[in-house]
């Protein structure tokens, strides 16, 4: 069965990573026969750049059509000042909203090679593997209405608009309590109850999910709160779910307790298994062209992949096998250098998980 | 000048951490020779008990005549399945609102006694001395509309309004610039304005204000990086000025940084200068009546009341002072308590800090 994977190598750092993920990409692809195409296509600044949008319709044809997408990242300082409308985020926001790729998983894993590279004590974050699901496609992100206003007194306003609905909230619910039900069986529910009237709704679904899940233990955390314990004693956790905002806030949050953000994978899907891949990370403008970025996250993204949209698992396990065993080695990009690392360089690395595959 | 504070004693351990800064509060009043005079109200679940309302107007009223007011903290499960408009957490935010207490200022420092009781790393915390300013009577939190629709499918939609002015915005914008004027004169403003309209109009306020604080050197940081720059490096903050529901998040997350969440004060002022003061810890239900509570941030936000609102900054030095002088004797209340430390009661602790003034 031919499959079609779409890669979006974007900005900044982008290119360079995606360029890593695709070697193994071909690897894999070769290794366990598994019928994979490429396509690739302009989005975000690079598209802009080349069209003046920053989603063609060319790339959103190409996205709809392949089975998983790979993306780099978007944005940079060259497209800041440009109208919200016509940003590279909005290439970004654009996929997830048109192929209503409503589930974002992302996990924070510490990597026992990489313990020390954390600012948190190695008692509190040993062993962390928490996995936040956030909502992507609803919320403040894309409620309406929005804008800037001018009031009767002449001065403006800018507003936005936090919504749910019921279904919007069922459907990121039931991902949330399965990915539980397939790990530590504990769930999270990131809300801000007590003020936003939309979470009052969100934990009232989320709490009538638990009849169908009785085997997920279901708790319940202001946002607030949960920002303090990721802090405090961040193992507590299995699996969080949360909305757009919050997920966007306590995600990282979560990714930067491990210290290598650089490693830390992402998949977006949608209810079909279609998915969007692409690293927790931005792409750092400020190291762009250098050969130094770290292009472990974007490695492992194509393993999430694997396992989620194309079901491969045996090909995921060996590129996470692969990736483990380049960290045994020692090897470490500039972000996750350390005092017995031996430093290599974005292509190095690549290279060295494809030689350990 | 004869002056009136208000002590809001409110829920769960807000009671005996407000009987210790009270004991305190007579103390400096004699020394100082202050002239204040002391009244007490109802608020919160307390007031819902008594009077079936979360802010009775007698309590309004007396708030609106006092010069400060000393809250404890509000809320607890016994309340929490009440709606919206009745919960405790309506008393605060009505009095927040009714006042116009508008900035609110939330010091996250690490207590060089206390630096041990971080779950962060002592060369990522040690030092670590951050002002957030968070508006705290606009954005999202008193956003119209709010509330729950059904939708013409039948389903529900729960939904909130992020909104804020130019005048909100440039009014908190001041209060920032003037308190980085103060300290290390860096401020970083918080926002999403790569999503949300109504943080592209904060960011541009923010802009507009740099020009009248030339000293002040402003930057910007997506709240999501924020999140992530706390844990990775919290000491690249001087002060960090953002929305009500961010200031909610990034000021918690940043408490936590210090490990001593019970050490810290907060202060919310209008532009009269008449200020709330509570810490910035909850009610803590789980340990209510137990008489373990830490009072110290209590205490420490009648210093910042002193300072603040009273403009004795003499008195409110003197029980900093204090403070630091019984952390310096290995007293420990059990939030606190490490392997050198000697446990006190919340009565001990307030003895403790009276004896040392
Ligand atoms: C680039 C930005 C629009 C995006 C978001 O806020 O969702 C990013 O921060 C993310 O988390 O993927
Ligand atoms: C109790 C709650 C309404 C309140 C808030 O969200 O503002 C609290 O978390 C705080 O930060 O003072």
């Amino acid at each position: 069965m031919s499959r079609t994977i779409l890669l979006l190598p974007g900005d900044g750092i982008g290119p360079e990573i995606v360029a890593e993920a695709e070697k193994i990409l071909h690897k894999v692809n070769e290794t366990f026969s598994l019928d994979l195409h490429f396509e690739s296509a302009l989005v975000g600044g690079a598209a802009i750049d080349e069209t003046d949008t920053p989603l063609p319709d060319e790339t959103l044809d190409k996205a709809r059509k392949a089975d998983a997408i790979l993306l780099g990242a978007v944005g940079g300082p060259k497209w800041d000042k440009r109208p919200m409308a016509s940003r590279p985020e909005k290439g970004l926001l654009g996929l997830r909203s048109n192929l209503e790729l409503f589930a974002n998983l992302r996990p924070a894993i510490l990597y026992p090679q990489l313990a020390s590279a954390s600012s948190l004590k190695p008692e509190v974050v040993s062993g962390l593997d928490i996995m936040i699901v956030r909502e992507l496609t609803g919320g403040i992100y894309f409620g309406q209405p929005r804008g800037v206003r001018e009031l009767e007194n002449g001065e403006r306003q800018g507003y936005n608009t936090y919504a749910y609905t019921e279904s919007e909230i069922r459907r990121i619910g039931r991902v949330a309590f399965e990915a539980a039900q397939q790990r530590g069986k504990k769930l999270c529910s990131v809300d801000k109850a007590n003020v936003l009237e939309v979470t009052v709704l969100w934990r009232e679904i989320m709490e009538d999910l638990r009849r169908e899940y009785p085997d997920v233990e279901l708790s319940h955390m202001y946002v607030d709160n949960a920002a303090m314990q990721l802090v405090r004693a961040p193992k507590q956790f299995d699996v969080i779910v949360t909305g757009n905002m919050f997920g966007d806030i306590l995600s990282d949050e979560a990714a930067m307790l491990t210290g290598s953000i650089g490693m830390l994978p992402s998949a977006s899907l949608n209810s079909e298994k279609q998915g969007m891949y692409e690293p927790c990370h931005g792409s750092a403008p400020d190291i762009a062209g250098q050969g130094i970025a770290n292009p472990l996250a974007t490695i492992l993204s194509v393993a999430m992949m694997l396992r989620y949209s194309l079901g491969e698992d045996k090909a995921a396990g060996a590129i996470e096998a692969a990736v483990s065993k380049v960290l045994d080695q020692g090897l470490r990009t500039a972000d996750i250098m350390s005092a017995e690392g031996r430093k290599v360089s974005t292509r190095e690395m690549g290279d060295a998980v494809l030689a350990a595959l």
